[in-house]
């Protein structure tokens, strides 16, 4: 039985936002929410019925703000982030091979897969892996600025998310061309960045990308490891 | 266990599109694909390594393109369309209580709600409804054109759909806030055209919309007729 999450789009920032129902269908967990999404996701699950148990950031993220810290207060669920992100608000910080229970029999696995920035984080659950900013569709996050390596992506792509079994699916922190999900062995066989090249390569690829700053990170980055929340709140 | 479809969206006409992969991983359906999006498809069901065995429709839709025909083509699924709909090519003219199989052990229910379109069905599969333009979140589809009739789908909602279980939930075919998906008892109770409204004042309330003709109706209606190709194709 393959079981998916809901996944919810922000059309400014192409982020995707991922709720995950336990096994019981009353709690959930809400994965790197936007901000100007809050009343829509507290619609989406007073609709369902659930309760929120906890809200995860992958990362401290530089292109929007999070509404982790707005959720968290509204619902009382806790906040979980990687303890190498400076999210200090956040009640669970989070490393590697850590495990996230909710509802009465759901277990989230923590991988720690730095590059995109040094604290990023995936989730593992029943055969989906949230990649954050460090595995796309047919791509990766960038690595070019807050912490971010190409050579720490490269071990934790190809090191570590490349691991895990082949049907996993893939469900990335953003896209850009409307595409939804992937799988592990379809990105080992065809990412454009990834698949089949060597670490050199790659470090060379990404140095020459040559992106610009994101618009937003000087007012995303310090809302973001404070939960999305003003200062001093 | 809560199983959820794939959500797809297409920006241009709010249209959601939905995948559903059997309890067998290997097989799917999507219901309301959209033109320009027949390459993402193709790609999503190729990553997950997914055979199509149908392709269905919720109606002749009035504002955008289906891209039935084409994947039918280029994957060998059948096409299956509402009996009521004016869909001749599809291999599958369905009817209310119509049983679609796919996959090892999965059954699709077709449930006739006609008043959007008078051919319009919904799809009922494992605790979810693909209600197309007759229950949208917190709305409905308009009743004014193609055969429409408000009192038709009146009773198409609130004796029909609203007698399925509370908790199935609700996958409509367009959304213009973002939202994804919802249940049938939040719909009851909070619906704002349909929640506790008469039939008499749901049809005066449809009357006065007084809302634009679809831009693409001209040529999306027969092109949807023809599932999406070029007539003589």
């Amino acid at each position: 039985m393959m079981i998916h999450p809901v996944q919810l789009f922000d059309v400014e920032s192409s982020t995707f936002t991922y709720i995950l129902v336990a096994d019981d269908e009353q709690s959930a967990v809400i994965i790197d929410p936007v901000e100007r999404h809050w009343e829509r996701d507290l619609a989406h699950l007073e609709r369902l019925g659930l309760r929120l148990a906890y809200v995860l950031e992958t990362h401290a993220h530089a292109d929007h703000v999070t509404s982790a810290g707005k959720l968290r207060q509204l619902t009382g669920a806790l906040a979980a982030a990687p303890a190498g992100c400076g999210i200090a608000p956040a009640e669970l910080q989070l490393n590697d091979g850590d495990l996230i229970r909710f509802g009465a029999d759901d277990t989230i696995t923590v991988l720690h897969t730095p590059g995109h920035t040094a604290g990023s984080v995936s989730y593992v659950w029943r055969g989906n892996v949230f990649t954050g900013d460090t595995l796309l569709i047919d791509g990766c996050g960038r690595t070019d600025f807050q912490s971010g390596s190409a050579d720490a992506l490269y071990d934790s792509v190809v090191g570590k998310l490349f691991t895990l079994p082949e049907a996993t699916r893939v469900w990335p922190g953003h896209d850009y061309k409307g595409q939804s999900v992937s799988t592990i062995g379809w990105e080992k066989r065809h990412n454009a960045r990834l698949a089949r090249r060597s670490k050199e390569d790659f470090v060379v690829l990404m140095a020459a990308l040559n992106l610009p700053r994101p618009r937003l990170i000087d007012i995303a980055v310090p809302a973001n490891q404070n939960l999305g929340l003003p200062h001093g709140a």
